[in-house]
């Protein structure tokens, strides 16, 4: 592959992470935040030590608050920002676009209110005359582990097979291994809507249960969020792959996890105000589980766990008493939909 | 429902942990095992310390060596056996009966040589005229967690509805959550199969790797597990469930299960026969790798990490070289077998 220039929008850990992959492959590189602090650290000294204290970055990286500059001639603009800044930096971007790159983007979430999936802010924000496809990067990833290459897998899913190729050819390299997909509901849904039953595996360890029952809430936790995401459209079998499982699984067993960590306060009896102020990051699955919630009751999805969490973090529910009240419903049939549905 | 009146045959730690939920839930418990000093115990100082050190035994639990007493009058048997030993003792059983109990299973693994599933075994050994129907119990679950009644959940399958609501009931209770599932194969085949990924994932573990790569080889593990267990007749669904993935994370991702744990210790370059000693325990993923290797080629199954398992265990390969080469295949397409398969 040509070396291909490209716009990474947003410089927090994962955009910044994903920035180095690239460079490493050989590609040129802008790395594009509003910080202004924080971009002329990257530009001088070739660390972002807010979010990722132990990287070096490549000397090829360059770093911009300039979004003309960053995204001027690029081949593909990747878009790494939260999702609550998703809609307004793609109206910045669609409004200065004077050529058609490819758009990808590795953030996990729903919009608020809207509900709307992140691809499809970008596809409304985006006219067709202004890019090429639209693809979704994503998958079971810290970025802490891919900046010292360690071996992790992600899939690069778009409805376009081409689009989905050349994301994987633009990332793969030894340690960075990209699968491909062509369901991008189901890459989304399973991306956003795993970070909340990560909250409810956090607060399952905090207040002292075991092994079992956090496999407990993460498979009854990955059946509704299958079912919710059956109802927007997705393929079930996705829920099964890099983007669900995968995700899910890293998400709610490792000590790197934001919402996993948001989770295990809540459980040992911090209040919501006090986790969020701790954590001095975008814990999406607190926005999310709201836009979960709101969803499974217009798309008439039964969420039990979801429901629950919102309680906890929206009605200031008992944490225990809540997670013990879900853990205790009544036995049941275990697949509600079937492969024929 | 009624007092039933149950024989466990099998006094290992899930064996007495099973026997102990259902002497809670009321029933009349008979614990059949062969070893005289272990059951002796049993019987006198209600304690199985090998196997479960913690655990004070309800005291109505029977113990006996004494197969014709254990199983006589019996509503139901309990088979919790090794695999190796379950068509020896199923061969027994039916040699004795003379009335017809529900035959339930809750033991892990694949017949070596003939690959035969746990409960086609036990239909080949009880004649019809000796039993009722055949259910599995199986899913996310530590016998030590079980034992401290922390919650865990279990899916009970049969092709006969009746028959696995009927083993709902008779475990059902406040921490030991029961689900229904008609796809006998999946999961069995799930069950199996599974402590393969874990024997790999404790190896990447050993061997220095992160939460991403663990993430990587328990998804694409699940995949390939899926696809040998479709092969076998299984609902592709299955796998995302308790038995499938709920089975896979608590066994990969806890430090109780034994499977993991003959990885970790491989993966820290310590041989086959060494860690085998070490466990003192059974690790059936061990003789599953080899019966899954050769249903896959049978099947024209492709099992990459189950193959390169196969060659550390069997044929020395070193695992280091082994565990990088499968990390390190080509970019593929994530889902080898679509929702119409």
């Amino acid at each position: 592959m040509n070396q291909q220039k490209i716009a990474v929008l947003g410089a927090g850990s994962w955009g910044t992470a994903l920035a180095q992959v690239l460079a490493e492959n050989g590609h040129s590189v802008t790395l594009w935040g509003n910080n202004e602090a924080q971009i002329a650290e990257i530009k001088e000294h070739h660390t972002n030590t807010r979010y990722l204290p132990d990287l070096v970055l490549s000397s090829s990286i360059q770093a911009e608050t300039d979004l003309d500059k960053a995204i001027a001639d690029t081949d593909a603009i990747l878009f790494v920002v939260p999702t609550k800044a998703m809609r307004e930096v793609a109206k910045n971007v669609a409004a200065r676009l004077t050529h058609r790159p490819q758009i990808i983007h590795a953030s996990k979430g729903l919009e608020q209110h809207t509900h709307t999936r992140i691809s499809e802010v970008l596809a409304q924000e985006i006219p067709e005359t202004k890019r090429q496809e639209i693809i979704v990067l994503s998958g079971p990833s810290h970025a802490e582990e891919v900046s010292r290459r360690d071996i992790t897998t992600i899939t690069a899913a778009s409805t376009n097979e081409q689009a989905a190729a050349y994301v994987q050819k633009l990332f793969m390299n030894d340690y960075f291994r990209i699968y491909t997909n062509p369901d991008v509901i189901g890459v989304e849904t399973g991306a956003a809507l795993k970070n909340i039953i990560a909250i409810g595996a956090g607060a399952l360890v905090g207040l002292g249960f075991g092994d079992d029952a956090k496999a407990a809430i993460m498979t009854r936790g990955l059946a509704e969020i299958s079912r919710l995401g059956v109802a927007m459209g997705a393929d079930p079998l996705t829920f099964i792959g890099l983007s669900g499982v995968g995700d899910l699984i890293v998400t709610c067993t490792s000590v790197h996890s934001r919402n996993w960590r948001a989770g295990h306060l809540l459980g040992q009896n911090h209040s919501l105000d006090e986790v969020l102020e701790n954590m001095g990051m975008v814990v999406e699955g607190v926005a999310t589980t709201k836009a979960a919630k709101e969803l499974a009751e217009e798309l008439q999805v039964e969420m039990p766990i979801t429901e629950t969490i919102y309680q906890v973090l929206y009605e200031r529910k008992d944490i225990q008493v809540a997670l013990k009240e879900i853990m205790l419903r009544d036995g049941k049939i275990e697949n509600e939909f079937s492969i024929e549905d």
